[in-house]
């Protein structure tokens, strides 16, 4: 029982969230020229929304699946899911940052820095939450331990990858995005790459 | 137990989407004349609050009558469903252009535009999802295999008839306008109208 | 099952028309004077958001009083609901319009009358589904028609109640705030007062 | 049945309130100097947000740890319950308040103070809702009213201790800001700390 509304509320969250992304997204005011022209050249707006809007759906897809193997929670994960839903709750905020900066030669890199640090950050969350899981497989279903194990390699991958990311948004905050949207596709395909 | 999730997650985005609507309803300031005029001046608000209200409305209704014929979801499934989410949580970004330009000479026909692509996008989201359940019908309920295939002939009405209204709009933007809200209508009583 | 999801989807768009409501308090900037004095002047937006609050929550308690009942939905109550859906969502838009113009003496009447009047159209959407269900009994669970019935002489009372507020926003809008409150917390106990 | 909805309705305000928060960090505009030290500057809306969204997340746990409890919801616990969801769904406005203003010499009292006043209303309200489940055992779980009754001690700390941190704010906003981060994470471990 507590796990299904434990899923409820992460569900909520979530969905909440990925909505919210198109607040951020402004209609703009054409100067002169067309009004297409004008939708157009906010183009860094509705790629940072497809990106964090598929990011979160990946992440919703992997909670379930997480949430799949386990029976029981006890405290200490109703706290590390908290943790983790205030970190995916906040991404919005550096899509923003994202949208607004990314073209400026003086602030894009930092403003690619901020975006994909967040979701190395929110790689972080799931890590702590896979370890606690990994801790206590008497929370979890008899059959599931390996697949966590196995998932939790994997995992290891996302707060790595987005680190690099975020690195490399120094040298061009487009690489950075091109990277997150790379890695959000990625993720939709799991089993199309098994850990070794 | 995937598929009430995925109903779930849907049923959350799409009663957030509908509800932030009104968020681009922006209060008037009366300059001189009465709060009522200045109210009335912002017709246009309204009808595309009313328009995208009924259509998101019409959608979750189709979403829910397409997916009680499904038994099972691959992860292709949720690939599909995950991006008809997005185009439909984009919605109150061309609602507020249109609410915005729709009465402006110069502007008018591309907010329309823009308005109704959108609309033929969602569309072709649906085709995209009812493309995949009709080449995997071990996904679907026994009985539902022949439903799903009228029913994707009728889908096609969808992209097709808001990309007419698409082009219409350089005719006029009202007409566009009209022509959604029909569609909206029109959708709500697919028991009417039976393909041929 | 098809009601099950009809009432989780208004659950849902009715929980998020309650909660954006605070989205339209907005963080006043005290000029000289302190930041207390500054908010205690908002007061109208706290005034708006607890009537607003009281009343949608009153919607939802009998909302799911009037579901309780029912047992099948066809396509005319799908539609019904929604529109009465689109009018409860309308409602933080009225609300904004009250609290920004309650106090002027100018056009304070027109945003009482405004808001009211909003609600008596909500009364006559639920108006509008009572009336399907009282025509349609076969929706119904065989003990309930009597309820019904009984029901829907109360709820006459709702637009017309509202109606009358929105007459007396032209005498003065408080008189209407506090007519809407008494109405809100009146609801709150229908076991109260019994038709005759 | 009653109560299974009431908490999916609590759900939904708690989680739509916990998601907004966000909407009240805003994207600064670096004047001179890099973006990441504008970043770094808005510190208190990323505080205001962690504090916020922490203390939400803690009674989203209780209102389900006392709801666990009850069996059957009367019009009387309604009501309680949706005047303890106002008061919470009011907390993102004072939440913009203290992010605004606690750095403020002339007004970060006051907005420390309003933050944490609201805190000890709700806490206020947890407290009518407890009671009247102590005055109405007919509603709980036959083995609960001992847990209630212990718990009701508990609960007693939360609003006492959020008015000491109301005071304190007129020593120091920062005071207040830390006390009410400290008791968010007391909270979340109530199993540590037994009443006496």
């Amino acid at each position: 029982v507590e796990t299904r509304r434990l899923e409820a509320f992460s569900d909520g969250v979530l969905a909440i969230a990925i909505t919210l992304l198109i607040l951020d997204v402004k209609v703009p005011a054409p100067r002169h020229g067309s009004l297409l022209a004008a939708l157009g050249h906010e183009w860094p707006s509705y790629a940072a929304y497809v990106v964090s809007f598929l990011t979160i759906g990946i992440m919703w897809v992997n909670h379930h699946a997480l949430f799949d193997h386990v029976r029981r929670a006890d405290r200490a994960l109703l706290f590390w899911n908290v943790g983790l839903l205030l970190t995916i709750a906040f991404l919005p905020f550096p899509t923003s940052v994202l949208a607004r900066y990314v073209r400026s030669p003086a602030h894009g890199s930092a403003a690619a820095f901020v975006y994909s640090a967040t979701l190395a950050v929110i790689g972080l969350g799931y890590l702590a939450l896979w370890r606690h899981l990994r801790r206590h497989p008497e929370l979890l279903a008899p059959e599931a331990t390996q697949h966590v194990v196995v998932g939790f390699r994997r995992t290891l991958a996302g707060p790595s990858t987005y680190a690099i990311a975020a690195a490399l948004a120094w040298v061009s905050p487009y690489l950075t995005l091109v990277l997150c949207a790379g890695l959000a596709v990625y993720f939709v395909f799991p089993g199309r790459v098994r850990p070794p």
